[in-house]
């Protein structure tokens, strides 16, 4: 089994790495420059037609995209440890962030980082700038949003135990800071959060 | 237990009612008018702070926000009849269609029913036109893409077996011709496929 990889700040491989470092799990990393374009060869697309990071490739040479996808997959073959939870309330809670985490923070961040980042312009045929700008304030408002949800003491983004749902919010969160999002400062739980989760040796996989 | 829903063509509801009636379950429903903005008010923003449909309410009073957390509960309290696959390799690949319909084709669809459809104009406060008519062009390209996929001779969107990403493009697809785009005369693959889940007596759930 091998892993089509790219380094940080890169956030969707980085959630496999971390995923894979918090179950304890070792997988051949194959490294693809982005910077190269290297994703977009057609050697490459051979493995996922949206010239897209991370694939997992397995034993049997089956690829698989998606980093929930991915994930979900190890978990299945590897369930000690459970990082998507255990009882079907907690898996339906971690589900529901995974979910609130993409489509509130991941979604707004991507277009910022589309349409508002010079560091895309030449690769981005059509950008829509006034809406990147928008995005950001849509970011802040989804940062302010989860703070005052972290406010009632959870330790944890989906409740008491550190889950997928962890996993996919710091990779956003610190995404967004690279696009020049950082957690407002008066964002107390979210900023308390991600000392927390930041301090895990996993985050640095 | 119930579920609080709207009526067609609100798609995310309809996710949760498609999977119902293919699993053979029946929940209450208690209808949320959205046209009145019965989502918005201070007795259901408690049960889900987002102000979004479906919300499915447990036996003890919790509360389940997002429609595919809401299946992947009800899929683990009834295993039944797997939406979301048996194997861990299709279950790999489920969650990866869904995600890529997800992706491709919902986020588009949902940024020109914002942006560009006369019938949000009132409620949506900041709009980006421009933005709008371009993902009018990104759900054409979604849909002729996962056209030829499909062109591969496979009768569903992850394999051989109807599933909760079939469940996910059609409630998609659907919503996209509601807000004037239809799939392209000349995506026959994903024409066929489309006539044949709307063949099943659980498409008018």
């Amino acid at each position: 089994m091998k892993l089509y990889n790219e380094h940080y700040p890169a956030p969707n491989p980085r959630k496999v790495r971390i995923f894979l470092a918090e179950k304890g799990l070792n997988i051949d990393l194959v490294h693809v420059p982005m910077r190269d374009r290297a994703h977009k060869t057609p050697e490459f697309l051979a493995k996922n037609g949206l010239g897209q990071l991370p694939v997992l490739e397995t034993d049997d040479g089956r690829f698989i995209s998606e980093s929930l996808a991915i994930c979900r997959y190890l978990e299945e073959l590897h369930p000690v440890k459970p990082l998507f939870g255990k009882a079907a309330l907690d898996k339906a809670m971690i589900e529901m962030w995974i979910r609130r985490a993409e489509f509130r923070l991941w979604m707004p961040m991507s277009q910022a980082w589309r349409n508002d980042d010079p560091r895309t312009e030449a690769v981005v045929k059509t950008r829509f700038k006034e809406f990147g700008q928008y995005s950001r304030t849509q970011v802040a408002e989804a940062m302010n949003w989860i703070d005052r949800e972290l406010g009632d003491g959870r330790p944890f983004l989906a409740g008491h135990g550190f889950s997928m749902a962890d996993i996919v919010l710091l990779c956003g969160v610190d995404f967004a800071k690279f696009v020049n999002m950082p957690i407002p400062a008066e964002a107390a739980n979210l900023q308390r959060w991600h000392a927390a989760v930041s301090a895990r040796p996993t985050a640095r996989a």
